[in-house]
């Protein structure tokens, strides 16, 4: 007989994959959304805001909040695209995203909390301002592909 | 000897042309970028406020008006990556995309003005009301994709 603390995680774990489960049809669409989102987060990130926190274009106050307003809102979107069965297929996700799902969360939502910090920064029309918070946000980045993606 | 309207045509091509080049390295992640961000869009628009409006899912007024700002961010985000170069290689773009550009355009702002309407629409909370925006939408999209691609 399962215990009342196995019943309410399996409850718990139910509710969480129920959102993930009725919104993609096959694993695959999942997969491909994720994978889409993390392209489209990456580029306005790294050759958007990365481009003028290193230089390498110059330095458009406007552009930066918008660049990072578009990261704020992609990089709340991919999780739910990492539900069950999508653990294999066409994807570098590592089997850890699913063995270690509390960790997975942790470093999720460290990313999306650098993330808002960079939005905010982005407000100040500074650029070392935004700089700062730019490598927080790289780092918070690398943290979880490092654990969790063979990218 | 250039005329004066080729010597501006010349001059209005390139600064349209200028920040698509400088924000993509190569063609190919213009490419990359441009099917991300449409598969995207297509996720939260058909399988997510297309699945309520077909009642394939339950109607989530807050979801719906969640989706239809997810959708109107990306609306405005394809069309910097169709740049010059990016016509060749894995896309399903036709050359039209780049010979009837003002055509393209038109069908683009018009996708545009219908995504705005389903934002607007979704704020009512009334389903029908979504449905209706819906189905305009979906046209605006169907229009410029049987014009401009192969899919």
């Amino acid at each position: 007989m399962k215990s009342t603390r196995t019943i309410v995680l399996l409850a718990l774990a139910a509710a969480l994959a129920a959102p993930a489960l009725a919104q993609f049809r096959k694993p695959e669409d999942a997969i491909k959304y994720r994978q889409s989102v993390m392209y489209t987060m990456g580029t306005h990130f790294y050759s958007r805001i990365g481009a003028m926190a290193n230089g390498r274009i110059p330095f458009d106050a406007k552009a930066a909040a918008e660049n990072a307003d578009i990261v704020a809102m992609l990089s709340r979107m991919p999780f739910v695209a990492f539900g069950p069965g999508t653990d294999e297929g066409k994807t570098d996700a590592k089997p850890a995203v699913w063995t270690e799902q509390a960790k997975f969360k942790d470093l999720g939502e460290k990313m999306q909390a650098e993330v808002l910090k960079l939005q905010a920064a982005s407000r100040t029309g500074d650029l070392d301002v935004i700089k700062t918070a730019y490598r927080a946000t790289a780092n918070a980045c690398k943290a979880c592909h490092d654990a969790f993606t063979n990218q």
